[in-house]
C-alpha cells in the first residue's frame, strides 16, 4: 500500500471487546482508529482517535463511514456487505475482503464452502424455514442454527424430538449431525496479500454449556503433533480457498474416533486468540493489523502455557458491574486482567477475560480454576 | 481506597509516551483517565477518556484539573507541587507523594537526601549561579547540573575548564564530581500504600554521548548476583527511606572499582523500564497503577532476555515523520514496535522504542544492532 502503517487510518466496523484490543496494538504503530458502531458506550468510545455512533448494518451509515478510512477491517460479521463492496469498487482496502465476510456471515454457505473445498465438517441440511423440519430425513437429536446473526451462544439449539420442533427457531435454518466430540478446539490462521500464512498453535477449550460460550481455554494443546500439524493444514486450507487478508480463527471438533470435524469460521480476531496477548510472541490483534497492512506476519510460537477464562456476568446481577475478588487474584504471580469496558453487567454477558501463564502447565490450570472460583461479575 | 480501580478517574499530569503506555495498560481494568498536558497533540491526546490542554505548572490549571480526578499521578516530575499540596490537604489522592516530587524535582535536595541517608552517590557542591562556580573548590573536570527541569539529557554539562565557565548555565546549579565508571545501571522498585516493595531486575544501558540519553538498554544485566542484589537493596533503601507510593527509578553507576554510585531518581515509569512490557511478566506501567491503588504488586521478574533501544529522530530531519526500515524490522522473530503518536520528528527527539526478546543474549543484541542499523525516523 502506499501510505505507511503509521499514516494509516483504520475503520472497524463495530467498537465491542475485540475492537478495543485492537486499539491497544494499533497505538503501538500511530495507526489512526475510527470504529462506527450501534453503542453509544461501546468498549471503544474513548479510545478511538474517532467514534461514531450509528447501524453497522445500514448501506449508508456503512458507507459513509467507510470513506473516512484508508483501510476498514469488523470486529463482528454482522455488517452490511453492500456498502463494503461499494467501498472496495471505489478502491478502498476491505480486509477481510467483503466476498469472504458475505460467505461467513451465512452458516448456511459456509457449510457449503466447506462440502465443496472437501474441509471435513459434520453431514448438514439446510432448511428453509420451521414447517420444513418435519418432513425433512434427518434423525433426532441434531444442532439446529439460524443462518445469520447468531452470536455468543445465540441462534443455536439442539432437537431432540417434535416437541422441541414446535418451539425451533422461525426462518432459513441448518440442521447439523450432533457430533460426539472428545473435544473443542481452534486454530487461529493468519494470512496477508503477499500470501503468506501463519498459524497459531492449536488450542483446547471448555464450554460452559448452560451459556454455550467458550469459558476456559489452554494453549497450547497436549494432543499428539499429528493432530495438530492436521487441524493447522486444515486451517491453512480454508485460509486459501477462501483466499483471505487478515485472520481467520476456525473452530472444530476432534471426535471420539479421533476425526477433525470444522465447525465455524470467523474472519477477525477472535476469543480463542485472546490468550496470544501474554502467551505467544505476536498477539491476534497485532497479527490481524500485520496481515491486513500487507506487513511480515509475527511468531507465532507460544512464550509459555496459558489458559485464558472468559469473565462472564454472573447470573441474578443486572445493573453497575463490580469485580468481587480482583485485589485476591491479583496476588498470584502470572495473572493477567483485562475488563472490557462495560459498565453494566447481566447474566453471561462477556464482561472480560483473564489469562494466567505459567511455565508448568498444571499450576496454570490450577491458577485457572482459582481465578474462575474467586473473581465475580456483580453488580 | 473506597473505590474499585475499575471505577476510578485517575488524573495524570503529563500526556505522553509514558502516559500513553499507561493508559494502554490502565485499559485492561477499565480505568477511566484524565490527561493534563500544554500540546494539543500530545501523545495522549485521542487515548484519554479526557484530555485537557493545559499548563501542569500552572497552579489554577493544576488544582482545576485535579478536583475532577480520584487520584492523581504524573509522568513527569516539572509540575505544580503547591496545587497537588492542596489537592492532598482535600483529600484527594496523590501518588508519588507531592513531597517526594518536590524533592526530587531539585537534583540538588536530591543530593542532600542521598548524603542525609546513607545513600552512596558522587561528591558534590551546590552553587546559587555561575558567579560561584569560580570560587568554589572543586576539580575540574566536572558535571554541571540545572537543579531544576532538566529533562531528556538537557540540563546538563561536562565542565573541563575556566572557558566552560564562562559558558556555564545560570542559576542553581548542582556541581557533581566525575564518575569514571565502567556501566550505567538502573532499578526500577515499586512500592504500595501498605509498605509492600519489589524491584524490577538490574537492567545495563548503553548511552548515545552526542544526545545524553539511552539508546541502548540490557535485561537482565550478567553482574554477579551480588552485585545485582547490592543494587536492589539501595533502590529498596531509597523508596523506603522516601516512604514513596508508586513507582521509583533509580539510576546508578557501577565504577570501576566495583562501587555502586546513585546518580539520579524518577518517580515514575522511567525509559529504563519499556522493555518490561514484552521482557518481564509485569509490566512497569501496570505496576505503576497497582502501586497507586494499593493493589498487590505484580511479578518482576524477567521472562527473556529483553534488549531496548530508544527510537531517535535522526539528525538533518526535522519535519512529518517516517519510518524507514519499518517493515524490514517486523520480520524478526521478537521484535516489538511502540511508536509514540508523534507528528513531527526533529534531532534526537524520542519518536519511539523497539524492544528485542529473545531467550538468547547474543541473539538479542545482533538483533538490537540490526534494529539500530535499519530503523530510521527521517521526514
Amino acid at each position: 500500500m502506499a501510505k505507511q502503517i503509521s499514516e494509516l487510518k483504520l475503520g472497524i466496523l463495530g467498537g465491542g471487546q475485540l475492537g478495543r484490543m485492537l486499539i491497544q496494538e494499533a497505538v503501538n504503530y500511530n495507526v489512526s482508529t475510527l470504529i462506527l458502531d450501534p453503542d453509544p458506550d461501546a468498549p471503544c468510545k474513548n479510545l478511538a482517535n474517532y467514534f461514531e455512533c450509528g447501524s453497522i448494518t445500514d448501506f449508508d451509515t456503512v458507507y459513509n463511514f467507510g470513506k473516512k478510512a484508508d483501510l476498514i477491517t469488523i470486529e463482528i460479521e454482522k455488517v452490511n456487505i453492500e456498502a463494503l463492496e461499494q467501498l472496495e469498487k471505489e478502491g478502498k482496502l476491505v480486509f477481510p475482503q467483503s466476498r469472504v465476510i458475505r460467505l461467513i456471515q451465512d452458516k448456511g454457505i459456509q457449510k457449503q464452502f466447506f462440502k465443496e473445498n472437501d474441509i471435513p465438517t459434520s453431514p448438514f441440511q439446510l432448511v428453509n424455514g420451521k414447517a420444513e423440519l418435519v418432513n425433512v430425513n434427518f434423525p433426532f437429536p441434531y444442532m439446529l442454527k439460524q443462518r445469520r446473526d447468531g452470536y455468543d451462544g445465540k441462534g443455536v439449539m439442539k432437537i431432540e424430538n417434535l416437541y422441541d420442533v414446535e418451539n425451533a427457531f422461525e426462518g432459513p435454518c441448518l440442521m447439523e449431525e450432533l457430533v460426539d466430540f472428545e473435544k473443542e478446539i481452534a486454530v487461529i490462521v493468519s494470512r496477508n496479500s503477499n500470501g503468506d500464512v501463519k498459524t497459531f498453535p492449536m488450542v483446547e477449550m471448555e464450554f460452559n454449556a448452560e451459556a454455550n460460550l467458550v469459558e476456559f481455554l489452554i494453549s497450547p494443546s497436549t494432543y499428539p503433533a499429528d493432530v495438530q500439524e492436521r487441524a493447522e493444514k486444515i486451517a491453512c486450507q480454508i485460509a486459501s480457498a477462501l483466499n483471505i487478508t487478515g485472520l481467520l480463527a476456525v473452530e472444530m471438533f476432534i471426535t471420539k474416533n479421533g476425526d477433525i470435524l470444522v465447525n465455524e469460521l470467523a474472519p477477525r480476531p477472535h476469543n480463542s486468540g485472546h490468550h496470544t496477548i501474554e502467551g505467544n510472541f505476536v498477539s491476534q490483534f497485532e497479527q490481524h493489523l500485520r496481515a491486513i497492512c500487507n506487513l511480515p506476519l509475527g511468531d507465532t510460537r507460544s512464550r509459555s502455557n496459558a489458559v485464558m477464562i472468559n469473565l462472564l456476568g454472573e447470573k441474578g446481577h443486572d445493573g453497575v458491574a463490580k469485580y468481587q475478588g480482583l485485589e485476591k487474584i491479583m496476588a498470584i504471580d502470572g495473572v493477567y486482567v483485562h475488563l472490557y469496558g462495560k459498565k453494566y453487567t447481566k447474566p453471561f454477558r462477556k464482561m472480560g477475560h483473564v489469562t494466567i501463564v505459567d511455565q508448568n502447565r498444571e499450576h496454570a490450570i490450577e491458577k485457572a480454576n482459582f481465578v474462575k472460583q474467586t473473581l465475580k461479575v456483580i453488580s
